[in-house]
């Protein structure tokens, strides 16, 4: 039995601040006092785990004191609000927003990828964007068969992305559209209900928008690869909570046989291989929902080109794109499972 | 006014069936005598158009009778058995299936991009793949600015691509789901509601299915470029009838600069530029459905390669990728319009 650990989830009211508590239990991470944070108003709320009721705090400088690790899951700006204020009260802080992913001495990290980047000293960890964590998943085991030399990606993303008002978002639409009525939208700036949309981050000066950029940028840094050519292609489509990803890998010459990928992923830890050609099952969002694997099939040498192969990919978003990741992050860190 | 024309469809019970009624109506196509036919099971269905009422006859040599074009969309099992009846009896046969349209001898047509290859004696022609018709209606114009040497394209699939009874099932299954019930596939092999899954057709030896063969080869016999490298993915989502599409094209050597490809497709009939970089507005598939135009947007110059360019295109599935083509079809080798 490991010692236990003082944990704080801030954004605890939220789609991923829920399944941080859920992951716990999973997991068996061993809590000692858990403190639920959140912004002023959401404090007060009550929330039950494992049969205790913790009423969520309002998140101070002094809700950090004896804390061990804090799970950051509110958004970048009260990332940079209250990581200093956590890190100097001596918690190892996992941030799941942007707010510090890209400084170049905070380690962005998907353990089963990059844990080398981390230092025992790091009181600081990013989490990865979803798409780019999903995405590595499946895409980082293929550099044991050859030099990987450009990713062309198109995401398939689900709601959960952008929290749980979101996903009450594409679920109300659809019933007021099923029902006749037209669709409101309050929390994407586009219909929701049996349609799909450009991912509605601003587009940069290179015509790519912020969620793009990100996969571009944290896919380089993860990998240790900062000139990897990656071409994304972010799409939000009505799905819940899973991510999907349509993936073309180019290699340094000819691209390794389908059977090798095949078996290297398999024998890749948090993947599964779901590729039955027979049977027509590949990697569906709705099969990789609650899990934790990613799952990866429809994998295939590129008919278009000898050194390309293509993958299909779908993984949570709140769990391996986000909570699950983070708590896999802590648990390396101090030496547990 | 155009000399009334007498027309058959066959299939007039389907989704597309149900198009090609509209799209006369729409189109003042000049329809003179009009059969409806589809399979005994549909025989006795009675629909209305402009005002009238139709009895939907079951197929027969003897229907074709008189009939001067034939719009065949009852699947390709129908279409084989039939169109040498319809041909024989002098109808012009403007057939939706895949039956015919790998055949040498029959064209395969998108008016706007291959006309061409329509002779005045050719009884039998054939409407394109539905996601070839939609990539090809955005990708053919740029032919202009530069050799295209290769198109990676991931799809977003209605649910309209497999008939009425798929888009029933959509809407079916997600009000269940909705209701807390559980949804149980019966027109596709996977559950549908708030899920995607890798189009249902089978996997070819070489790791595709039929429906990205046929974006392959049917492209490349309507560009005329029988070499063309094409790498598709084909993805069903959860929405009612626009097919979208992610676009990467390779030209041979630098690609054309996005304004350029901005003005080429903004001149190019039947495409309509839904390109927004500041309001974050691209095409979307509610946006494409009920409408003739293919929707194109997301035009950037690919960060990963100095030779590609990357879109988004949007379009009807029924329309543009169906019932609208096989019309235009029509009204260009009669003369009309």
């Amino acid at each position: 039995m490991s010692k236990p650990l003082n944990v704080a989830v801030l954004g605890a009211t939220g789609a991923v601040g829920q399944e941080f508590l859920r992951l716990f239990t999973d997991r068996k991470f061993p809590v000692g006092e858990l403190k639920l944070l959140a912004s002023p108003r959401s404090a007060g709320v009550e929330i039950e785990h494992e049969g205790k009721k913790h009423v969520v705090e309002a998140v101070s400088a002094e809700a950090f004191h004896g804390v061990d690790v804090a799970f950051f899951s509110a958004g970048a700006s009260r990332s940079r609000e209250w990581a200093p204020a956590a890190t100097e009260a001596g918690a190892l802080v996992v941030d799941n927003s942007s707010a510090f992913r890209m400084h170049p001495d905070v380690p962005l990290v998907v353990p089963e990828v990059n844990w080398d980047a981390v230092k025992p000293t790091d009181k600081l960890i990013a989490n990865p964007n979803c798409s780019a964590i999903i995405m590595l998943m499946a895409v980082a085991p293929l550099r044991k068969l050859g030099t990987i030399k450009r990713i062309i990606v198109s995401t398939y993303q689900s709601a959960s992305g952008a929290g749980a008002a979101a996903m009450r978002e594409l679920e109300e639409q659809t019933r007021t559209v099923l029902a006749g009525g037209e669709a409101k939208p309050e929390v994407f700036p586009h219909k929701y209900a049996f349609n799909l949309f450009s991912h509605n981050t601003a587009i940069g000066d290179n015509g790519y928008n912020e969620e793009e950029n990100k996969v571009v940028e944290e896919s380089r840094k993860i990998l240790g690869m900062p000139e990897l050519r990656i071409n994304p292609t972010c799409v939000r489509v009505p799905v819940l909570r899973a991510h999907s990803e349509s993936i073309t890998v180019e290699f340094e010459g000819a691209a390794p046989c389908v059977e090798c990928v095949r078996e290297t992923l398999a024998a890749s830890p948090g993947v599964r291989v779901v590729d039955d050609r027979a049977n027509n099952v590949f990697p569906m969002p709705l099969d990789a929902s609650g899990i934790e694997d990613v799952l990866v099939g429809r994998i295939r040498q590129d008919i278009s080109d000898p050194n390309s192969l293509s993958l299909f990919v779908a993984g949570d978003q709140l769990l391996k794109g986000a909570a699950q990741n983070a708590v896999q992050i802590a648990e390396r860190y101090f030496g547990l499972g």
